[in-house]
């Protein structure tokens, strides 16, 4: 493929909170590891919307104009002389967190974890509302043909589900139960199967959510507005609980549900972030039951796998994707899923032309 | 051997809270799986103090005259006929805890969280605080002359530290925090040595608690009177955090400095049971750093390693024994653990004659 | 539900090798903590077989006349009075190895390996050729409508596969390789589906056994008179080599190119037991790769894994059932599963009537 | 620190097998991510000897002239812009392996395993027999004043002995064999200690090491001239065999019996390299008792571990020192190492002035 790289590109970018400029910029010089992707689908995400509406998550403050979007797959159109597994030509899963490679945690494979890990959208690094972006080619991954674009992008929260099921050791035969059907509670799901669960028991509140979860491959949905979910687990686990449980939400209440799930043994992940900081445990339950607790955070050595499991066709992933808008709309993309939550599940922006239409 | 048995013998009885009866009773008599021991050292626990003073713990009462103690090692004196690892003459160490040995716990090794355990002096079962008990041998571990009954009984405690470093996967070289420097803590010292540790940093309030836990290997004692523990711990490891950390005591605050003095990728062991359920975690610390948190309820199979490592002399744990009673004096013994909680820290009962004196 | 229990039965009892007797012989009686059981499906086993043919496996000899078959399921039909978790007309597949409860390897969950283990059908224990068995009820899993005997009967060898995939820590998204298509062989297929892996490479050289690996999920498969199984496992693996390798044959050339198919970090399970003692491994290959070879004896606490998986549908398991046997033929369903390893696959032996026919 | 650095240094540099020369070249010249390092003292291992001798080590063959030496530690004297962890002053540990940081063995901690590894003095990467070296600044790791040149260069055999116990996961309490008292079992015998083990039992057939063994911590020595190494180990464990066994030698029988010594459920790491590629296994005795195998290469993410046990002194390491030259001497040293297998332990290089003399 010798496709023409142009001089000039247009990024979406956000000067301040609630307000994003369609601009044009040099397109981005590569070095010698890194290459050049033409980006081709970028999903929306919380943290997105989240930064887009206030301006910080926790201490990461948007101090000066930002590109965001993380979610993101594209096309390799140019290689720095060092890299050797893409090409151009090759459509690409990016991952969007380059950790430093030299700390313990680099070292060790836990590179989520590294205190220098640059991550797309993540202040004061920009992200993938832009035509092209340049990136080490060591987290870009080949995918197959037959996964789209957008599919690709949804490796991004496919991963943090993936992460949470290998820390928490999920085996097959088990049950899962996952509060909170936003994408990644969504994506989740499709992990907790690929990995073997036989029953996964979801809650949320939207019916939108817990009919996408069923269709996705959860055993049984339970609305919190309708029902107690951990009366509801104990009823479909014969009174003995689950064996695993995630918190997506971040939500105290459904974190607490979450503990109270698990039959003795259990463990838990914790994958949503709350807002607040104090949030009570019961703690004599944790240890009477010897219940094991993860905090989880992104994920490490996880898109590989991903992309095999989308590719495996488990589960019908396209089926998230609700909304789109080109680059020039991504303000609207991102006001769309602020304030559609119970219509919209995930929400795309094209930054060159709309590509695999779902 | 050939000890006679006697047909009646003494037990220290609590008819209700701070009322203890010496009465005599008939000498059990043993089924084929079973071994009487005549009991030699019982410590007193905290455990025994909280039902002698409250008649209660949590959802555990007791209704009915109930004999206290459960840190106990003795000598078999009669033996079942199915019963093959241990004989008459044999000093044993009694693990307190007996498993049904049908559920799906038991069956895969992690017994101590059978719900039909039965667990001496955990109410309605009877204690150590008598002159013989009759005990499945399974649960009897013969002791090398070089280890005296009284250390034998402190194995009890020792386990539960042995089960929190297994639980918790504690590797050589790494920084240890345990708070509360009670006997379990302090036998957590001496498990957190044996498992490798290079650095164990302690806190209590109790000066005589922390220099006990000096004498055992730890190699900081934080007095939480006089200085911040999380600060001195990031002093000590040079700003980075702690591997592990151990909470023993049941202590709100102790848990959330626990949780604040790890490094990202840090594990906390919940040992100890606070009289309140909710107790506030810091959430966003636990995803961000991906801690591990772990229940730590009771122990399994630890008795022998215990006494392996009791053996190899790696810590003077003779020192921990302050106070000693005759069984008549059972009632002088809790109010002494119930009152002295500055001055001692472990008080043994002999139900026969005082043996080794320390 | 009341069936009436006669008070004789009849069993397939080996006199010596090659020779079957049909007798007439007491119904056992129950101990309190047992279950009666109407063995309505037994498949045969290559042990049986051999036992059959030779008289002995390693250091078991049949020394008295025998009761083969283990593998197996029924009705239950009467229970001792301490038997709560099955009772009379549960459907029930039966775990023929009963360990002793006692020993360090119990205790830990790893009974498999326990000293004292009483086996169906391994001398001098009698086994399930029998209108009848007596059975400790521990060791009976209800089984639903929806699973026949048969199936339930075919949970002996998942088992075996269960426990390789749980032993070698399989993880979803990677590529097994598995050497011997015979029963072992094809279950361990549908466990390794189960556990999520993407590509499983087989290799066997009998069509039949083949076609059967394909049926239940294998992705390639190999016919050894054909091809050079690593170099095919190369092709399909680009050149990487396998995560994991399965040796199910017992066969020394399969072990020698298991291991060879692996990638570095790769990890091999012995499954299968050879004639000969001594088998040449490269050790430099070993060493240099990082390999790890667990060695793989029976199970433990797999079957309501394995009935739970087995029940899912993930496979058409039924089609490994190729003949079929009333207890009076016992010694023809032997000379049948004797002689005819290139046509049959599973041969079942009904003790009481024909039940569910595929 | 202000070291004036010369612009010539000398080295030792094998022409060919048995011929080393020494030469002034150029002192190197470092990268934004490299430091200079002063070399101040080398440990000769069995693979410098290898080289020297044969010229080769597998498929690995010397086909230019070499410096040899890779077991080395030194003094900072430069770094590059980028690097902040060292300075020049440090005193450093110098881990000999620099993986490329890109592959997946790299991304997951199993750096170990990287096909693109640089290792000092493996074909065609010079060593250490130089008085400088320029080296990538992550692999380097600063030493206490405590601890001495020549016991920071013993950290890379160490580093292989606890990257063994990693691996096999050794458990406090535990009885661990090691076969061979070379350096690195010599040294295994310090991690086993470390890691709690209970009892250690060596075996070898030159007393010096066996002595040496014991000075270090071993509990039992075995000469294999004078006794079976396996009846011993059974006496010595009562019957029951090893939880864990070590091949350091690389010998096939010592291989065999390591295997032999353990009990069901075992675990045994190949660590020695043998000469030729096929050894028989007992694969029945695998299967039966469920042995683990684990191939170790080298090791990974050890070094700041073994800086630390080291210097808590667990073990009077400096005793394995037995021989030591200058740079012009390494010839001699080689030769020493080469002919003296019965007198000599450990041989030193010093690249520089003899620094600390034991």
């Amino acid at each position: 493929m010798n496709e023409h790289i142009p001089s000039k590109m247009k990024v979406a970018i956000m000067n301040q909170p609630l307000d994003i400029e369609i601009k044009e910029v040099d397109v981005p010089t590569i070095s010698d590891s890194e290459a050049l992707v033409k980006v081709m689908a970028v999903g929306v995400c919380g943290s997105d919307v989240h930064y887009y509406e206030h301006g910080r998550i926790g201490n990461f403050r948007v101090e000066n104009p930002l590109i965001l979007g993380h979610e993101c797959a594209g096309i390799v159109v140019q290689v720095g002389k060092n890299v050797k597994h893409v090409k151009p030509g090759d459509r690409v899963a990016i991952e969007p967190g380059v950790p430093c490679g030299h700390c313990e945690y680099c070292k060790t494979g836990a590179y989520n974890l590294c205190p220098d890990v640059r991550f797309l959208a993540t202040p004061p690094i920009d992200g993938a509302f832009a035509q092209y972006i340049c990136h080490p080619a060591d987290f870009l991954f080949p995918i197959p043909d037959s996964l789209s674009y957008e599919e690709a992008a949804l490796n991004e929260p496919f991963s943090v589900g993936i992460h949470a099921c290998q820390r928490i050791g999920l085996q097959p035969g088990t049950t899962v139960v996952i509060m909170g059907m936003g994408p990644v509670g969504l994506m989740a799901v499709v992990a907790a199967k690929a990995f073997g669960a036989k029953q996964i028991i979801v809650a949320d509140l939207e019916p939108l959510r817990l009919q996408a979860a069923i269709h996705l491959g959860a055993s049984h949905a339970v609305n919190i507005k309708e029902a107690d979910p951990v009366q509801k687990i104990m009823e479909l686990t014969g009174g003995k609980g689950a064996e695993y449980a995630f918190e997506t939400a971040g939500n105290p209440t459904a974190l607490q549900s979450a503990l109270s799930s698990l039959k003795a043994g259990g463990k838990l992940a914790i994958v949503g972030l709350p807002q607040q900081d104090l949030i009570g445990f019961n703690v004599p339950f944790i240890s009477d039951h010897e219940i094991d607790i993860y905090g989880i955070f992104r994920y490490a050595n996880t898109y590989p796998l991903g992309i095999d499991i989308l590719s495996s066709r488990i589960a019908d992933v396209k089926s998230l994707l609700t909304d789109f808008y080109s680059l020039d709309q991504t303000q609207d993309a991102l006001e769309r899923a602020r304030t559609n939550k119970s219509g919209s599940l995930k929400v795309i922006v094209y930054p060159n032309a709309i590509t695999d239409t779902p």
